[in-house]
C-alpha cells in the first residue's frame, strides 16, 4: 500500500532525523587518533582530555585554564641528525659568504663552509653563537622572516629529501587538534627561535604565531630611509627558552601554567615539572626515540635531544608518560603507510 | 473569517520569520559605540572596521592578521594622580614595613611611609625602581599574582573613592568589543607590569591573561621545600614595554604588527608609529585628557601621560585620530549618566 502524502511526509523527516542522529553518533565514534596504536601513551591522552572537558568532572578544568605546550624538536618534528634551524644557519652562512668574502675566510664561518662534518660537530657553543648572530640579527623582523620562508620552502632533509614541514609527526599533530577541538589552547615552547618557528607554525602545526614561545634576541627600533619604523633584530638575548627557561618563557609569554605537556628531551624537564606542580588534572608526556628503522633510535649520548637516564627515571618516579615511537605510533609522516 | 488551520500555521511560519528577520535587522542597527558622540572619532573607528572586514573591501584584512593594541594607563582607565600601580606599590611597601621594621627605616621606603606628597613626588626613577623590586620581586608568581588580587579588590581611588577597576573608559570598553565582534584580537601594551594588569585583565577588559603585553621582570625557577616546582620574581629586567620598548614587546610576545593601536601619550608614539608603517588600512588613535569637570585635563607638563605640543604635531601630520575626552565621549565611565 502507498502511503498517503501526509505520512510520507512526516516518514521523511524522521528518517532524516534518524540520519541525523546516526551522523552525531558516527562522528563521535571516530577515533581522534588514528596514528596511535592502543596502549597506555594513547589511553592517557583521551582519558586526560575526556576528565577535564567533561562537565561535572572532577578533573573538569574550566575553557580558559586549557593551555597545552609542545616542544617541537624531536616532540613534534625530527631533530637529527642536527637541528633544523642550524641547518637554516649553515645556509645562510653560504648566502653571506658570497656577498661578504670576508665572511668566508673567518672563524667558525670557514669550517661551516668547509662541509667537514667532523670539524662542524666539533664547533663550542661560542662559535653557534657567532653563527646565529651572524644569520639571525642585523636585519629587520621582516627581511629574517622572508629569509626563513624561503628557505622553509626549498631546503631539503638529507635522509628523505623532504621539506623539513613534511617530517612533523603526524601523531602529534592528532594530539594538538584533538585538543583544540575539546577547547585547548596549543602552544608551541621550543628551544629554538621563536621568529624562526613563527614563520610556518600556522601551515604546519596550525597555531598562530602568537602561540610560539622560544628562544628571542632583542629588537631595536628605528627609521628606515624613507622615515617608516622599523624593528631591527640585534645580538642580545631576550631568552633562552630551553631547561629551567622554558617556565620562565611559559610564564613570560602565557602568564598561566599549562595543564599539559609534551617534551622529548632534558630540555623539557622543567616544563614538565612546571606543569605537573599545578593543581588537579595534569598530563606530561615525553616522546622517546626508539625507532631507528621509521626515524631514529637515540639517548642518553646523543648530540641532540638528549634523554638521559636520569630523566626516565624521573618519568616513572612523577607518573610522566613515555611515548615509545617504535610501539606507540601506528606511522610516523603523514606520508607514511 | 477564521482561516483554515493548515493557513493559520502558514502564516504562523511567516510572522515568525518576519518577526526573526526584523531582530536581525535591529541587531544591525544597534549602535555598537553607544558612549561616543558621533564626529570624527567615532567615525574613524567604525570605518575603519567597516573596511577591514567586509570581504570584498580594498582594505580587507584576513582574520588572523587583525591585531588591535591598547595602552592602558590614560588609555583604558585613569592615571591620575598616580599610576594605580605605583599605588599598590606604595600599599605594599606598608605591609613589608609592617614585617620588616628595617624596611620603615631605610630610604626610600620611609619617604613612601610618611605620605609626604611633595616629597614622594621627588622621588628619583632609581628609588622607583627600589620600590617596585622591593614589592614585585622575592615571591612567586602565585604570591605576587595573590597580593595583587587583594589589593585591586579593596583598594579604591581617592577621588571617586571607587575600586579602580571601575575607573575604566567606557567609550573604550565598547571599542575592544566591537571590535573582538568583528574578529580583531584585542592586547592590552601596558608600561605597567603585565603580572600586574593580568590578574585583572579578563574580568575588566575581556582580554586574557596570554593577551597582556607589559613591562617584565625575569622569573628564576627552583623548587619549594615539598620539592613542587616554582617560579620566583627576581630584580632583573627582562622587558620595559614603553616608548621604543612598546614595538619591540609586540614583536616578542606577539609576533605580528598590530593594524589598528589606541594610546594617549609619549610613551605610545613608537606603537603608533610602528603601526602605521604597516601595509593596508591602519588605525592610529590618541586619548586626550581635555576634561577636567568629569575626569582630568592635562598636557605636556603631566608628570603621567605626558601629551607633549610635538604628539599633536605628529598626530595631525600622519592622519592619527586624537580623541577629544570632552567633545567625544557622552560618557567616561559605566557608572555615570
Amino acid at each position: 500500500m502507498k502511503p498517503i502524502p501526509f505520512i510520507s511526509g512526516i516518514a521523511r523527516i524522521f528518517a532524516i532525523g534518524a540520519l541525523l542522529a546516526l551522523g552525531v553518533r558516527a562522528h563521535a565514534q571516530t577515533d581522534p587518533l588514528p596514528s596511535w596504536n592502543d596502549g597506555p601513551a594513547k589511553q592517557a591522552v583521551v582519558e586526560f582530555i575526556q576528565a577535564t572537558t567533561t562537565q561535572g568532572s572532577p578533573k573538569f578544568v574550566p575553557p580558559a585554564e586549557r593551555i597545552a605546550a609542545f616542544d617541537q624538536d624531536g616532540t613534534t618534528w625530527v631533530e637529527q641528525p642536527l637541528y633544523s634551524q642550524v641547518m637554516f644557519a649553515f645556509h645562510q652562512v653560504g648566502l653571506l659568504a658570497k656577498k661578504d668574502p670576508k665572511v668566508a675566510g673567518a672563524e667558525p664561518f670557514k669550517t661551516v663552509l668547509s662541509g667537514d662534518r667532523a670539524a662542524i660537530a666539533k664547533l663550542a657553543i661560542k662559535d653557534l653563537e657567532k653563527i646565529i648572530f651572524a644569520t639571525h640579527t642585523g636585519m629587520t623582523v621582516e627581511a629574517f622572516k622572508a629569509s626563513v620562508k624561503e628557505w622553509i620552502a626549498t631546503a631539503k632533509d638529507p635522509r628523505w629529501n623532504r621539506p623539513y614541514t613534511e617530517l612533523v609527526y603526524q601523531p602529534m599533530l592528532e594530539v594538538m587538534k584533538y585538543l583544540r577541538e575539546n577547547g585547548y589552547k596549543t602552544y608551541i615552547v621550543t628551544g629554538g627561535g621563536q621568529d624562526f618557528v613563527r614563520v610556518f607554525s600556522e601551515q604546519v602545526y596550525g597555531i598562530p604565531p602568537e602561540q610560539v614561545v622560544g628562544s628571542a634576541v632583542d629588537t631595536k627600533f628605528g627609521y628606515d630611509k624613507n622615515g617608516q619604523a622599523i624593528l631591527t633584530k640585534v645580538p642580545k638575548v631576550v631568552l633562552i627558552d630551553d631547561k629551567a627557561g622554558k617556565p620562565a618563557g611559559i610564564h613570560l609569554m602565557i602568564g598561566r601554567r599549562p595543564v599539559a605537556a609534551f617534551g622529548n628531551s632534558d630540555g623539557d624537564r622543567q616544563m614538565l615539572e612546571y606543569t605537573q606542580a599545578g593543581d588537579g588534572a595534569r598530563l606530561m608526556m615525553l616522546v622517546h626515540h626508539d625507532d631507528a628503522e621509521r626515524e631514529y633510535a637515540y639517548g642518553p649520548k646523543s648530540k641532540v635531544g638528549t634523554f638521559p637516564d636520569t630523566l626516565m627515571v624521573e618519568a616513572k618516579k612523577n607518573g610522566w608518560t613515555v611515548i615509545s615511537m617504535k610501539n606507540d605510533w601506528k606511522r610516523i609522516f603523514a606520508w607514511q603507510q
